[in-house]
């Protein structure tokens, strides 16, 4: 269900403007256009969720599978930890007092030399 | 499986001693010992994984559910968000790039008066 008023559904929809690094039929990733990092990828599912704190057992496939695809992204874009000094990581921010700025769900994934911004 | 020198799964086994928040069959949460904001715990899944990158589809299911908890820890805790100024930050580190320290897969669950202090 898009939400009317929701830039990430407007931009899963196509309607508003993205740096896509990936789409399925479930999700969406895009770069972020305030990067606190090097690399600052947003990872959206389509479907709107307002939070974190808004998702129960029931929405605890589409939790995982988008872990799974940020840990895939990661390693498509030359950050996953294979053993050396590489890593990123994985931020998912919930409420004003989480620092979320756009209520429709979506993990950071964050790589690059640090120290990164500080995000909200 | 237990790795013999992994501290977060001697933390699991009630090897060595942690301020718990939440046990069952599949997960623990207990309090960081070094915290970066008032509240700040640690949830990890009692089956040693050492990052989110040896992550694959198998694994989907166990990490939907650890995010389930942190949202459910979230609220138990007074910090899940409701419509108000509410609200915490779930993270994953991934790799030394990433500020992972121990590598046992685990969710920081942080939340209180920002700025929090940097992880890593």
């Amino acid at each position: 269900m898009s939400h009317e008023n929701c830039l990430f559904c407007k931009i899963a929809a196509g309607e508003v403007p993205s740096t896509k690094v990936h789409e399925d039929d479930e999700f969406l990733a895009f770069k972020d256009i305030r990067p606190a990092a090097a690399t600052h990828i947003l990872v959206i599912p389509r479907r709107h969720i307002d939070t974190l704190s808004n998702c129960d057992e029931s929405d605890a496939p589409l939790l995982g599978r988008m872990m799974v695809l940020v840990a895939r992204l990661a390693d498509k874009l030359g950050c996953a930890y294979t053993g050396g000094e590489t890593g990123f990581r994985t931020v998912i921010n919930t409420g004003p007092g989480g620092g979320q700025e756009v209520y429709h769900l979506h993990a950071h994934l964050l790589a690059g030399p640090r120290p990164w911004q500080r995000m909200g």
